[in-house]
């Protein structure tokens, strides 16, 4: 199984995966923002449509996860990966309003053998998810742990 | 209401303002994964134990999540805060195990009017998250908008 996974090796720069598409409905906004960010916009219909965003809106962070469920599917789940160590750029640069549809892509800007961890590499990526209107909402770069084919001759 | 809730003139550089504690559960870990980060070592014991994690370990995703829960209950649904435009620095240092407990501080490196929306203003913070051992487990930087209080003095 693993043999057919995704390894170091299949992240050449360039390579684009698609993300989504991903219908964000009212009930999933409410439901995580009432567990990690309850502030009355992202719980509130009329909170919502008063505030700065205009209507019932994500938490950024709540887009974050999404941004991450839509990678695992597209290719993280069906990868050697062991994990990431962080996010270099995560910018919400919309609303992201109930009944929006979120898709977009991940581009491999670098991927190289890691010095510190043999038969394991480091590949950066750069997210951006746009909304049914063609704005772009969300741009993301983060770097995720990807295992080297087992025998692979790359080396750090 | 909203007189009595924290402003951009309380948001003092140098401020800290306590985040925590929160226990980590083997459910949450594997609840928030499953929804948002399906990877191995996050919603089984075993695969946690297999991976360089070490254990069954939460989504980055989910603890940066839990941060912001941590940031809400401390200060931000307390005062008139409009929403921020992403993540500026988000590590994850260590991995967050089931049964961890975190805890730590957000501290205020920065507050300023904005020119271009009167009577908001940007506070930057340096949130810190350590586990039940004093490691540093996440270390994240961001920026939040929160409205002046008002009739303020304070200018662009």
């Amino acid at each position: 199984m693993s043999a057919e996974k995704l390894s170091l090796e299949d992240f050449e720069p360039g390579r684009r995966f698609p993300l989504g598409p991903k219908l964000v409905l009212a009930e999933e906004i409410i439901e995580f923002a009432s567990e990690f960010d309850p502030q009355p916009m992202h719980i509130d219909e009329a909170a919502g449509r008063a505030s700065i965003l205009g209507g019932l809106a994500a938490s950024g962070w709540h887009t974050s996860a999404m941004l991450m469920r839509m990678m695992a599917d597209s290719y993280i789940v069906n990868a050697l990966c062991e994990g990431a160590p962080g996010i270099d750029v995560m910018e919400w640069r919309k609303p992201v309003l109930a009944g929006d549809r979120l898709q977009g892509q991940s581009l491999v800007l670098e991927a190289r053998p890691m010095r510190s961890r043999p038969g394991m590499g480091i590949v950066k990526f750069r997210h951006e998810l746009e909304n049914q209107r063609g704005e772009l909402v969300c741009v993301s770069e983060n770097s995720v742990m990807i295992r080297m084919r087992p025998g692979s001759e790359l080396s750090a």
